[in-house]
This record gives C-alpha cells, sequence and structure tokens, in this order.
C-alpha cells in the first residue's frame, strides 16, 4: 500500500480527497493536514465521517510530511504550495499540487495573476495534470499541477478539435457555470446562503485567473497562441459545473466531423463520455463522479459545446487522484468507480 | 377606474397579473378566468392571497368578458389567444397578449415554429409589446403581443447598440439563464424539484422558440437580416434570468462608448438600470420588480453584455402591465412601483 | 409625514424596515444608521434598491438620530440598544427595539441568558410589542420591546387559548423551523450555502434565548408559571418560519371549541388568518406578507397548532412598523398591505 | 454470486437499489423490471449511468424474474407487490418489498390503511426488516416488509428506550421532517419545484399511513399499546429525514441512563451512530449512507430524541440490502460502506 498524505484536508477539496483516498484499494491514508484544524478529529469537522475516518489533523511540518508519506496531495491556497513543494521533491516524494502554483509554464504569466514565484526553477519539471491529454508525461511525473476546474471543463472539449484544426482558435467563448462549493468553505458574505440562493449571477467577468490557465494550455496544442473570452457564473448549487463553449467552424466541418473527433480521441478513456443523440450534460449525472460529459449542436457555422463535471471530483479531488493512479502505474480508475446517485 | 380582466389568472403569469393589477391605483380586477380551476375560488388556488382577493375563477366564456371588462389581459398557452382575440378587438377591447401568438408579425415564421396561425389579419395591427423601444406605437395600440422573457433579456442590451451600429450583428451570441417558474405551473418531470435543484442544464439549444421571436425584432431595427445564436438554461431558483451577451465591436468603439449609448437610451426610462463601476446584474436584485438591470464588460475586441430580469415581472406580468399603462395614458410606474426585497 | 430612522439599516431585519418604511405612506425615512457601512450608499449595500432608495448609511450618533427623527427604529444586536434607548427615551422619541433587551420584563431572566442590564429601571416602561394581544399598551407606549421571531409564531396561536383554559400549560412543546435569514447577515460558517442547503437540523435544543422570552409572556396571560419545551430547527430556505405546537386538550375540548377560540380571538385582526378546512399554513403563503397563518388538527386528545409567519416580517421589520401604526395612530395596515407573491 | 431483480428499478428507491446493488460484491444485478419504461435502457432513464450500468428495463413477468433472479426487491407502489409475492415465494424466491403491502402483522389495520389485502396468508410468515431490532427474524425470513422511512426514524431511537421503561409510552409525539424524494418520482403540483422551494410545511397531520404502522411496532416491544402523535413535515431538500421526538421520562431517568441505554443497544451495530457531547444530527452528515445517527437532550423531565437518515438510503434501498446481507448471510455492510461525501 502507498502512504499518502493530505495537506490542507479540511477544505472542500481537502476533504474530498479524504473520501475518495479513504475508499482507494492501493492506498493507506496516513496522514492529513489541517492548518486552522491542527489537533481536531477529523470527524469534529466533518461528522459525516464519524466511524469512518478515524484521524486527528495535524499541523503542517514538512519532515513529517516526508517521514509519513509517499505521496503528497495539496489542496491549500496557492503560494503556500511553491514553499513547500521543493523540499517535498527533493526528499523523493510524488506531489500533487491542487493550487494554481505549478500549472502555468510561463512564470511571467503566473506572476502577473498571483503573485511572485519562489519556486519558478520546478515549473518545467511540472506536468499539467490534465490526465486524458497528458497522460504519458503525466506518468513520468513528480510534480503535477492539478488543472483547475474551469480549465478541466473547457479544455477537454476543445482540445481534440483544435487539434484537427476543426474549429477557429480566434472565435472561442466560454460560458461557465459553477456550484458554490468552488468558492472554498472559509465563511464570506459571498457564500451566505441568502445572498447566494435564488439568484443567478456573472463574476470576475473576463477577468478570472483561470482564463490565462485556459490560453497558455490551449496555445500548447494549438499552433497559434489562443486567447478565450471566459465568463464564470455562480449558480445556487453545491457541486457541479456546466460550461457552453461557443466557436467558429472550419470550412466544411459538419456535425460527423465533430461527432468522430470527440469520438476517437476520448473512446479509450475511462471518464469522458461523448453523448449522442437527444441527450445533453446535465451536472446531476456527473454530480460525486470523475466523468465530464461532452454534448455539442450546431447552429449554421457556430459549434455549441457542452460539458458538465463535478467540480470538486474530474474539476480538483478527482482527477488529482486520477493522476496519482497514472503516476503510480495503478488502475486509472481505481478509487474513482464509485456508483453515481440517481437523485 | 378601469376594468380589467386576466385570462388564464392561476397560472404563474396569470397569478402575477393578479399580484399586480390588484394593487393598481387604476384598475378594478373585475374577472380572473380559469379553465383549470373553474368555479373555484382563487385564494383556493394560491392561499397567499386568502383574505387578499376575494374572487372566484370564471370559465372562459368570451362574451362574459366583453360584458365585464375594458382591458383583457391573456395568459394562456399559445393558439388559444387567436381564437379569442379577434372577437375581443372586434368588441372594442384593449387586448394584451402574453403568449406568442400575436408576437411575430410573419406569418409563415409563427407557422414554422408553432402552428397553422387562423388570425394573421390581425399580426400587422398587433404591437410588439416592449415598452423601452416601442413606445410610441404601444400607446396607439388595441393589441399588444406581449415579448417573451428571453426576447425581453436579449433585445434591451443590445438594440441601442445596433441602432448606433456599434456592433457586427453577425457576431451575436446570447447565453441565457432562467428559473424555473418561465417552464409554467403543470406538473411534468422536467420540473420535479429532485430533477432540478442542485443541477444546471442548457436546454432547446439553438432551437428555442425565442429564437425566431428575437431574429425578427433585431432585424427590424438593423440593416440586415439578424440571426443569433440562442442558448436557454435552467437554473435551481424559481424566479429570475440572467443572460450574457457576447459580440464583437465595430472598428474604435471602446468602454466609454458603450456606456454613453445605453445611458443615453434609457435615460429617461423607469425601469432600464444602467449599471457602472464595479456592478454587475444578479437575478435577486431584480427579484419581484419591472426593472431590467445591464451591464458590461469588454474583452478585447469581445463585448459582453449582461442583463437581469424577474421573468415573471418585466419578463411577463410586469411588462404587461407596463404596457396597458403605456395604451391607456396611465403614469408607465403605476402598480409597478412595489419595493424591492433585501432577501 | 413623521420622520422615521432606521438604526442597523443594512442587516436583513433592518433593510426590510427600509423596504416597508419606504413604501409607507404616513412617514419619511429620513436616516439610515450602519455602523459597518457608515458613509456608503444604502444601494451599495442593497443593489435592488438601485433608483428606489437613495440614501447614505451614517455612523451613529444619538444626537443626530433626535434632531432628525420622531421615531427610531433599532435593528441592532442587543446590548447596543440599552446603551442608547435611555437617550432616545428622555428626548421624546418613539423607540421599537427589535432586539431582546427590552422584551424580557425580569431582569434577572435577560442577565441569566443575555448580559448586565444596564437600562433596567425602563423594563417596566417597555411594552411587549405583540401587537395582537397588546394593542392597548401598545397604543400608549414610548418604548417598544418588538417580540422575537419564534416568540411570535409560537404565542399567536398559544394565547387566546391559553386565556380560555382550553389546553393544559405544562403539556407544550414547540417544534419550530426557521428559514436562515433569522440568522443574520455576518458570514460564519453556520450560513455557508455548502453547510447549510440540501440539509436540515436542530440547534440550541431547549437552550434558545427565546425560550425564556416564551415562557415570561405566556406565564402573565397565565394563572400559573409556564415553560414550555421549545426546539428550533433549521430549514434551507431564505425566508419564512413554521411551527408545531403540541398540547394537551383540557376535558371535553373538541375541534369546534378550538375553532371558536380561534376565530373570535382573531376575527377583526388584520394579520392573523385562522385556516379551516382542508387548509394548512405553509411559509410561502406568508412570504414577504405581516401575515400570521394558523391551522390546527386534533389526535386524540392532543391539540397540533401549526403557525407560519415571515421571520423577517410578522417576526421582525413588520410587526415593528405594525408597532408604529399602533403608537401613532396610522391605520394598522399602513404601509403593511403589500401584495403577496404567488411564487 | 447472487442474482438479483430489481422490479420498479425507475423509481427512485428503485434507482437507489441499483446504485448500492451494482456495487455489491456478492451480487449481480440480473434483472430491471420497469412498467414505465419497459424496453427502454437504464441509462437513458438516468444517464448519471450511462457507461456504468448497461442494462434495458423489461416488463413484470413473474416466471421470468423467478428464472433469472434468486432475490427479488419490489419498490413498487402498495397494492402490487401483494398480487405477485405469493408466486415469488413459492417458487423460493427470497423477496424484500419496500412497500406497505407486508410491514404490518394485523390486516384489520392494513386494510383501514390501504386497501384489501389479498395475501393476508403470508403476513405471518413476513419480517418486519428494521434490522437493528429484528436481525434474528430477518436471517430466517424470505419475506421482509422494508420498514417506511419515518418508522425507521422514529423506531430506532425509541425502541431501545422502550424496552428498558425509561420512558412513558403515552407521552409520544414525533415530529418529523423528510426530503422531496420521499414523495417519489411521478410529476405532481406538490413536487414542483416552484410550489416547494423556498417554503416548508406539515402535511398529512396525524394521518399519515406510517403512523398506523409505527404504533403496530412500538406495541409489540412494549408492554401495553402505544399510539403517538406524528406529523410528518416537507424540506425543500432532495434527500433527507431528520425526526425529533419528545416524550416523558421515567421517573428517576437521567442523561446518563439514557446515554447508557442507547450506546449498550447499538454498540455493536454498523449503522446506528450515537452521538454524544455537543454534536446533534444533521441530515447532510448521513446523506448517501445506510447510517442513522441519534443524539438527544433532557430539558426538564422531558427527553428530546434527534434522529437523521438518509430517506432513500436507511429509509428505503439501504436497509433493503442491509436485509438482504442479513438473510443471505453476507457481511451487513456488503455494498453498503461506500464513502459520505463532505458536501
Amino acid at each position: 500500500m502507498i502512504r499518502a498524505g493530505i495537506v490542507g484536508a479540511t477544505g472542500y477539496a481537502g476533504a474530498e480527497l479524504v473520501r475518495i483516498l479513504t475508499g482507494h484499494p492501493e492506498v493507506d491514508v496516513t496522514m492529513l493536514v489541517s492548518r486552522q484544524y491542527s489537533g481536531v478529529a477529523f470527524d469534529t469537522v466533518y461528522p459525516a465521517f464519524k466511524g469512518v475516518v478515524d484521524a486527528t489533523c495535524q499541523a503542517l511540518d514538512v519532515d513529517r510530511i516526508c517521514d509519513q508519506t509517499d505521496v503528497v496531495f495539496l489542496a491549500l491556497p496557492h503560494k503556500i504550495p511553491m514553499s513547500i513543494v521543493p523540499q517535498l521533491i527533493s526528499r523523493g516524494k510524488k506531489v500533487i499540487d491542487l493550487s494554481a502554483d505549478f500549472r502555468i509554464k510561463d512564470a511571467a504569466i503566473y506572476e502577473r495573476h498571483y503573485q511572485p514565484h519562489t519556486a519558478a526553477d520546478l515549473l518545467s519539471k511540472a506536468v499539467y495534470g490534465l490526465c486524458e491529454v497528458f497522460s504519458e508525461q503525466i506518468q513520468a511525473a513528480n510534480l503535477i499541477g492539478n488543472p483547475g476546474c474551469y480549465p478541466t471543463s473547457v479544455l477537454l472539449p476543445l482540445i481534440p478539435l483544435i487539434q484537427q484544426n476543426l474549429i477557429d482558435i480566434q472565435s472561442i467563448i466560454a460560458d461557465a457555470k459553477s456550484g458554490v462549493s468552488g468558492a472554498g468553505r472559509s465563511p464570506s458574505l459571498g457564500i451566505h446562503i441568502c445572498e447566494v440562493s435564488e439568484s443567478f449571477k456573472a463574476y470576475k467577468v473576463a477577468s478570472h485567473r483561470h482564463n490565462p490557465e485556459i490560453d497558455e494550455v490551449l496555445s500548447t496544442v494549438s499552433s497559434d497562441p489562443v486567447h478565450i473570452t471566459f465568463v464564470p457564473h455562480l449558480v445556487p448549487m453545491n457541486r457541479g459545473m456546466l460550461t457552453t463553449i461557443y466557436c467558429t467552424l472550419s470550412k466544411d466541418v459538419d456535425d460527423q466531423k465533430i461527432d468522430n473527433c470527440l469520438n476517437s480521441y476520448y473512446k479509450d478513456r475511462n471518464f469522458v463520455r461523448v453523448l449522442s443523440g437527444d441527450q445533453l450534460p446535465e451536472t446531476r449525472f456527473v454530480r460525486g463522479t470523475n466523468f465530464c460529459d461532452i454534448g455539442f449542436r450546431i447552429d449554421k457555422q457556430r459549434l455549441i459545446l457542452i460539458s458538465a463535471i463535478d467540480n470538486l471530483v474530474k474539476g480538483a479531488a478527482g482527477q488529482a487522484v486520477q493522476n496519482m493512479n497514472l503516476m503510480l502505474g495503478f488502475d486509472e480508475v481505481a478509487g474513482l468507480d464509485t456508483m453515481p446517485y440517481p437523485v
């Protein structure tokens, strides 16, 4: 059994890692780290786990993490990971970082949108953990920058089409809608149920930090630099993300070509379901699972792609575990083949 | 006092008309018609109105409507209005129809998306009741085709910009999100709380009947025919609609020009609020009111417009009453100046 | 016109006072006080009021309040009101305090559940503002302790029955359920939508501070001291409160006697609706209104009373305005006769 | 592997059985029966299961069920099971019926609340499947009447206390609150999201069919006949049930005795968690799991018990599988040890 540590175990992504890794057949969760709840039983913070997870949260101590784990999941706010990852890597640990610190290759772009990067030398060694696209590099990696939730929902439908030149890369617009758990667990007026429920809004319009992350990845799979227009919205629900993408079709591209492209790209992948016929994605169909569902429609020369993921699973903890599975040579679906809920 | 009749009073739009017109200072609601609840007290169907509205729903009888009302609101499924409107008009009634039957000028377009039109001769006399745009024609009208909720949310932000050639009319995409009351009150699996809450989906992608309605109106204010890409989505909330519109700016158009255009177009209008600075629309800010809030952002050469309305008020019953106010020379805000709710 | 000040205008109860008083025909809202948002436009805090309320929040300054208002509504956390009410009263202002500071007559009870009382001499002059029960005293009062939301929902159904000895006062259990706005607007984990929605819980079981408030009032209308068992619960909704009360019927009391008692007690009251036949209260039927709906059923010798109010209206701001109406001789329904919403 | 059939697989309880049994290590789901969706792929009805469950719903044909299954789960409306269970039992099948048809021992009581019973001879052979209480009988049973969701939430906290005479059995009141999935999947106005969300109500007050079921079971574990007052309420959420039970303590019973009684009764049970200290049940802590959480508080001589279950799991499908595990000698937690979700 591999020994796994979860740092930031009491945030929503961290707790989701606890859920998934506790049920993983190849993993012993040997360490839960929480700066806020150090010394507190995990099932006091999340009483759902009473009788299921019997562990006490520990303070963040890199030496102890190195002693007690083989693979480390970091579910921390950006800036903290870059301060501890170098030591973890130098001690031979496999690291999967769910923050933005190791997602962006170009340190200048990172620094423009976040803050100075203190471990920029590791950026070239880090692999962007979009499993269906970069699986080969992931298998050889020691450090994964686990993709953001919005980028995952935008990139999976687009990359196959861009690689085959089926769409105009200057025309891409992504209108994304997320459940509120994506905002994290820290209290603020913005997550007050009375300010969120029975309402809908856009936020960080064309200024979200996931926009440069998306642009950089799309630019690597395209012949030219790509900038997409990206507008996130907040849905009054806990989990789930649905993204509607608009772009212009290349000449002579029809339904059939899009369908073939997506299906052939994803035909052997466990977690991408290309929908056909009347079906379109809904977030409830992927709730609690690592699936990304993709559907599309064509309106004259315009392609409309729709993707749905669970922002905490394929958009965070699930993809992180999928990355670990690839890195360690486990079955890609190990720990992730839980049943969906009908309601 | 004007005598008003509400036909289809027990659907959501009809009941909203009951709410607004009961509080209207110039109106006596003299007749509530409900095919389903004929003979039943209105406050049995909507117990919220116990002690507030004391009326019994009546069967649909055109002669009695003509005898007992001066102005008639039709909140019925399309197809029924076209069968009774000719008689109402010939008897000199003012008619505001909330269905699609008198919204579309071109009978062929109507028939392609709905069914054969049996009162097509009235189409040329009907006025499209988008109050801020067609107020002059509305004042002179006897028959109003009250705009759909989605068209209202799409047209109000776009029309001023199109009239001033600030955007490329071939580039328009409207990604719209609606609360569930827009689906009406009839039970179906699609409105089951367990199938809708905690989920988000697109539906009728590029195939919604409001698309040709939008296209026709935009084409009348533009030099060339317009077709927009329109994708509606369902939000797990009762009321509210937010639409995010994407289009390409014309050459040399900047923030200031957009701001000026919208503000000058709407500066004397009671119900359109153009937001500035950091503010962006959220549906809760217009809940229960007749306001349409509009905000925008620019992303390089692309304009992002965001509008919010209450689908049952500015998107249906409120605009219908606003139309009546204009037709009858009342103060435009009469009955519509209720306070918003903070929560 | 009477000049009204609202202190604590940006909390949920305060903002609801802004909503109601702005629409009140006899009132000019001359002052909004907010400690947190002093100097900020009210419509920046609540953008729903853009174009509706044009006022800037002010700091808490008792002299200015005295200069600019005739009646003062205090929507503040307990402890603050007792520090400013003596001065307001001595300057001849009418004061309606929505906190607990002037609700409880017995200072010892107050101090056991809250903190030392620094204005205990005013307790005997304060009137408990349960309008349907103490209207005479309210008309003569200068200082109102506006009832808590839970006490309002418990007391209105019980008091008529206790006064007529129809129930065993030792047997009373109140199982109450409230929407989340009752928890106030300050962010905390407890109001995070992800921790509240799709869940239901009891809290402060038999230890809520509204319990002694209820007990004291019931004891004054009864021959003997009363202690009820009171358990509040949190419902994943914004507004509304439904309370289910269980008690043992006195000998020979039947449906008819209960019905007669409630109906005769409330027959001339504007805001209590005693339901009959098949009807039972639901919180949506009173949403946004000052109504208290009451229904009941009998199970052998046990009476089940059910009441519904909007916790922010009849449970707070609405009843506060009703108190003002009584104190100042206005029509009791002035400002409170807004239409309910069907959805 | 045991061959299991699920009859009524497309209702919410049936689909939950599909979820649990598909993940069960000892079970092959060999047959899904749906009268409404016969001939339709299960993943068309529940697209969440695309790529997970590959089966087509079949018509209800008892012979085929007998040929293809060893154990049969019936998730059908009452009345239908009694027409097919005799044949299934005579053919040697193990049957777990989730309807009310085999829960009540006294046919007269059943017939008073439901309809004539056409298989009353089987009632004496059927075992009431409350696993923690009747496990011995369940192990020997061929036919299980799987308990209702409300009875499960009421009986588990009460039975240990009644058996030890710690409470007055004449004093019991159960105030229960359920998510909407308990109402089933058939569309009706009562489950329309606009009629349910943002509201709270009681229904079938002291007249719910689960009341006689509860009374009969409590009477069997008590020395005297028991009738409890039972009031169900509807919570605007999909899943979950919380029940607050009030009763009078017997003489000299204190916190410690209640705590000891519950803990000793449930100490070896996998699915009942007796909470201690500050903890109280919330439905989200048991969501998606087979747990029943129990907490309590004492208010003078009155005991307040609070239980929480997932109405579709411990209240339906989960307990049904737990019954199968007991009947067939499997590990009691097989298929039911899935991880809870943190959000």
